[in-house]
């Protein structure tokens, strides 16, 4: 897949998911980085890009684009060994990318944005609280997966996993610890122990 | 596609995506009401069919379980006109599929949930508030979409419509007028004369 346009920003867990699936697919691209912290997603030129005004957008040689991570996934991994072919462990893996935005990214991903933008008034104390134990009960249903299996679905890693691996892995610079999982933290050792597997940034915002 | 039992609750518009659909699709199943007022989706029986405790959930004929509605609709959908043959488009759909539980459920369909089932106090009455912005930023992205396009992905209607339809259609419960979006109320009138088409139930919890 040639001439591909990633647009992202390094802290962004969303983007870590495609760029660690570009780089165990061996694909090279273009990286444009827009700086979330300056409003850049929400001028006309990105817009233009993924009407939602969010990174990550993938844009394709013909200038086609595709917005939202797992999707974008999706998208790339399909005909690969990182999207199964069986109806039902595709189904499974659509599941874990389901829940994965409505379960896990909100709470953890968000713990971890607030704790590094936000004012700690007491209001929002109480709030990051709440995300982080909402975070836990999701790391918890993880634990669970991970003390069955070694990846998310079947026998091999898909996109599942990758789109779980990306906000778990950096989960403690919210506020969650990671120590009382410890199934799930061989998973993430699994990952990261996967040819061309490339780690989260380091948070520098 | 035989055997299939979906365990939901007629209140959720996450369970009426999935009933939608097998209806448009013609395809016969068993129903069974979990009630989520009584906690019955976080009892061992069915925790053992989710072990996330959600409706709706599919079994099929071999006992093999499937939850999250989105998955649900993506493993009904294959193979049929309701999901796209394109690569491009596939991932269009999908992505449609992971905006809507991020950006349009959490906002649209818990306001509608917690109008009927929260004692407003006025911390709950300002991040209602909140949910209602948030969801009518999500109906204006679908009246821009709608402004240009008979449905959603591509010139037919697939699961990236059924999986918009549901809350939008009851989006006025949580407090949210349709008024301001024309071009998605002849949306919702396309989806309702669809062949097979079956409504949103009336909140009766």
């Amino acid at each position: 897949m040639d001439g591909l346009t990633l647009y992202d920003h390094p802290e962004s867990g969303n983007g870590h998911k495609v760029r660690l699936l570009l780089s165990l697919l061996n694909i090279d691209y273009t990286l444009v980085f827009k700086d979330i912290h300056k409003g850049e997603t929400r001028l006309p030129d990105f817009l233009a890009i993924n009407p939602n005004g969010r990174i990550p957008a993938l844009q394709l040689a013909d200038g086609r684009c595709l917005s939202e991570s797992n999707a974008i996934l999706f998208f790339l991994a399909e005909g690969t060994d990182y999207m199964p072919q069986d109806p039902y462990l595709r189904a499974k893996v659509m599941s874990w990318l389901m829940w994965e935005q409505y379960e896990h990214e909100p709470t953890i991903a968000v713990a971890r944005f607030w704790c590094h933008h936000l004012d700690m008034t007491p209001d929002r104390k109480a709030l990051l609280a709440e995300k982080q134990t909402k975070g836990k009960a999701a790391l918890a249903l993880m634990e669970k997966t991970f003390s069955l299996a070694e990846w998310a679905v079947g026998t091999d890693p898909s996109i599942a996993d990758i789109a779980l691996y990306s906000y778990t892995s950096v989960a403690e610079e919210g506020g969650i610890s990671l120590t009382p999982y410890p199934a799930m933290r061989q998973w993430l050792n699994r990952m990261a122990a996967l040819p061309g597997f490339i780690p989260m940034d380091p948070w520098t915002g």
